[in-house]
């Protein structure tokens, strides 16, 4: 089931660099883990801005909850979610 | 270049229904043949409304233009559009 | 799997009473389908507005989109959704 | 008598992580004991937030000031309100 | 129990001023009668407007649900609402 | 001359919690004297908000000025001004 | 005493030419005439636009009132109020 | 050339009150020297705010910017400008 | 003097296609004759939208009211505007 | 391949004044080398605010995406983009 998620990133000036270094590893990492798992299907950056768009494939509701509640950074961004079906006019057998 | 684009369809009430179907069927029709070409990478429907997100994949800003002008339903849609990167973190070899 | 979808509903005076009150008759007897299924788990009234808000409860966004899309007032209303989980504090065995 | 109520929790930063975690413990014990009274009769989380929507029956706006007065998280809450009725379509006795 | 309400009239230029006049009439002798049995306690043009702000004084939800639904004038009216409470500043007695 | 006005209290966690006390009982005196003098007309509470709404009689848009900034807690407050009149419908002698 | 007015007109494009410029022939004597009399301090167009920033001095909120409702192009604009007092640094006497 | 110049002054908490006395006092001297030159038409308060609503009298748009970014109070300003006409309706030769 | 002019093009479904047809056709004219003579120094689509973002070179406020009032397509456009200055980091001469 | 590019700068208080002059410093020779290179087009000062309006000439979203990520003043600023195509009315070859 899939899902458009926007996640905007804002890490505070009160942060520490460096641990703000460890987090934006920490969030690759975690997201890329995801991404191999089939889980976090795409990830494109706005262009110009701290931000990304994603769409993920998950079992249900709860599914997502847990996998955004567990990015590193989640507590430096605001998310948006829209539920995604399979467009009537879609070609593309995974976009479901 | 990939560009994500939102389009929300408003059809008017006055809008003669058999004049709705043709152009429905018209929009689906250049629809598909813009993804067999490569160029409209992805489509979605957003869950419980007549709106979907799409990822084109165009040479240049003049060709979205001139794609999204085509559009059979374009004079009923609200399009927002925003320019995407490949993100630092994906995976995915085709999603740039 | 539950999601809250608020429904307002405007209805245009260009649409003829009687066919008014048959949209709403169909409209009654779709939703108390849905309810006895239990798919359509609450509807209340929003106090003096001509709005609802609904819990349902459904397999996946597909399904949510299916109901939704055959609503008998469906091109009369503006739908907003969001994706619930089971609260950590609810004493409730349904609520999920 | 219900209400609508959405929160939306915004812990700062600057709140000591013990502190934070002994005023989460309160909320949830405050909760559930108003959830085993019956004055709050639902509680959902929004997917992917630190929000819920809830829903309480209280004898009057005063009983539920009171009582929104009382969540320990209240200092770090946004919260809206709607008056809710039974639906006319409603099949539900205890949806009123 | 009191609710603040607050009406915007947009009375549509296609009804014809003797129905609009009527109305008017309608809801003129619909507000005094439900000023008259206590229940619409206050009512204030605001200035330079077609809207009014109003004090309610109901015994539920559902009270005032009714008597907004039977405004003469509700089909052209925008209507916002806010349960109010005894400040705890007041002396007037009669504020609650 | 009759004002409503809306105030938003926020006040500051940086705020000592016996400041924010004594600035609170300094409003409460301030308000209950204007009150006295007929120029605060009404005060209520809005439900699960620490926020009211307010009538004022002034003679004029200077006197409502300095009334206003006189308010110990108005460096706190964000606040909306709507100037009245007398509704045609109103039965209220005292409601102009 | 002072108010600042924003008049925002949109004629639509049902009203009949003829009708148009005989209501803005009216508006242009109404306007002038309360100029003449004192009461319409100001008026400026803003640029690029059928909008206009006018400054009114009137006795009361009623006054106020009275004269928008009296405008003949009032059917067709949005109007927002502001109320004014004299600025502590101004050193034009008129400006109160 | 004249401009509606709207500023909103929020001085923050953290501002010394003693140097938040010495900026207001040469933020009047400031206006009124504009105001003796007859760039600085009017300025008016907005009764109950800390806002003021003002007409400037330039040569051109770098004037404008000029004066607006010698304000005193600029770092502590939101500024909103809008540029003016003269009215066809005004009768008041200033006004232009 | 700079200004910069954001149009929004929203021809109504009711307006004749020949009609609108030889509104686009003098809109042009116009538009070319204004930057021939200097006035209207550049034009843009902007992507996927009935919009341009244009920079005008006028005398003054009056100047630039004139030009837009005279535009063809003006009675279907929401225009905004933002007066412009040499930016202290240009290295265009002509960009003042 | 043009964009339109609006910056509105947020030096925070807390920022050192010679660390904010380092970065202004910094921020105009990285703007004047882009505007060497051709790729910064334009560049104008919003009339009475810290805010710029740039044209961008770039080779793609993420040639865009490289050079904005760039600016010493990034982290103090909220950017929006435009793409744009040549509109068909311009007479400038340069416009496109």
């Amino acid at each position: 089931m899939l899902f458009k998620v926007a996640m905007i990133v804002e890490i505070p000036a009160t942060l520490a660099p460096e641990e703000a270094q460890q987090l934006k590893a920490k969030e690759k990492a975690y997201s890329q883990q995801l991404q191999h798992e089939g889980k976090w299907r795409h990830i494109w950056r706005i262009a110009g801005k701290y931000e990304n768009v994603s769409i993920f494939d998950v079992k249900d509701n709860t599914a997502l909850h847990d996998i955004l509640m567990g990015l590193p950074l989640y507590p430096f961004m605001k998310i948006s979610i829209e539920p995604l079906c399979r467009h009537p006019s879609s070609i593309h057998e995974d976009d479901k």
